[in-house]
């Protein structure tokens, strides 16, 4: 099954992508690796979730946040190389998760996005990774994700 | 225009790049890939910005020193290639804000950044970027900014 | 002499490698590039280090803790290449320090990873580095440390 058509079957839809109005990128390729810009938990051009886990938002929150953030990646992923089927591998998830003092479950929160890519993706979107706690990020945003994935050349 | 001589059209003047004392470097390049360390908003060997945004610092102070940050990182890319000339693409921006609590405008902070490198680089400096906010900086810098660039083979 | 060696001529243990439970991994080759996934201060299974640098931990502590992660990082390398002797280059270390409000001394605790990797490394071990301050990490670690690292291809 095409990775698209599998997003589908796992109950998500892959969202358009919206370039950002400021001076960069969704995403840049060089050579074979594609660099994408930290995604945020947008949706149908709302940000879906702000406010900090441990305080405003819930753990299942956090999650369902990783996951949009996912998609918006793939979306990234697909206007650069066309087809989600050209990613080689995603190579590396880095995750920055707005954080009340006192919560120490990032890791968690982004298992839910690494659970989505290996889903997406199969051995493939196996990852190394980077979760960390952040006091605030743009906009409020509960979680930023940013991802490097191997492309056909 | 060579874009050494126009950083200094806009007004701003490329500085001479300092050695870290510590067992690190400015800048390591791989292939054709230049990783840039953390740079932080030191001008004329001393620190021009420190504290937070959206506490001892107001948002123009921080895109002030994103831009700063920006210089150091186009020195560390002389340094290495010689001529800013021979930098291909600017891949990637990583941009931490020392944030305090309730500020969330870190995307604002760092659009400074990315219109000086478009400015600098043209379309070539149109990178992927991931702007955080983080809780404390080393020296109470009130920006830290690292990047990857594509230099010529 | 061997690095592997080098680590015990030091005073330290190449720890195992243990492979998380999630679906990510430790480490991630593409081309000749090899990205490790953040390290926490793991030894013998248990987190060794827990709380913020200026509140529950000194710099000492902390600095400490640095080390192990570039332990574990090593560990990663090792069992991504075979052999530490097979990495090229230390290319970029990424460090975020636990931190409470008001510390801002991030660059002298990584400093101990920065010079450990020179010790093991020699002039292949000095990288370029971020270091930063965060609110909170994963099971309350006091730091962890990704890193990039050019192997034999």
């Amino acid at each position: 099954m095409k990775r698209e058509e599998l997003i589908k079957e796992l109950g998500y839809e892959l969202p358009g992508m919206s370039v950002p109005a400021a001076m960069y990128l969704p995403i840049v390729q060089t050579g074979n690796l594609c660099f994408v810009s930290g995604q945020i938990p947008t949706k149908d051009g709302k940000l879906a979730y702000t406010g900090k886990v441990g305080e405003e938002r819930t753990l299942e929150d956090a999650q369902a946040a990783a996951r949009i953030c996912v998609l918006n990646a793939c979306a990234a992923l697909k206007m650069q190389v066309g087809d989600l089927d050209k990613v080689k591998r995603i190579v590396k998830v880095q995750a920055f998760v707005a954080t009340a003092n006192g919560f120490d479950q990032q890791h968690i929160v982004v298992n839910a996005a690494s659970e989505l890519l290996f889903q997406i993706f199969g051995e493939d979107g196996r990852h190394a990774r980077t979760a960390v706690g952040v006091n605030q990020l743009p906009m409020d945003a509960t979680i930023e994700i940013e991802l490097i994935a191997e492309v056909e050349a």
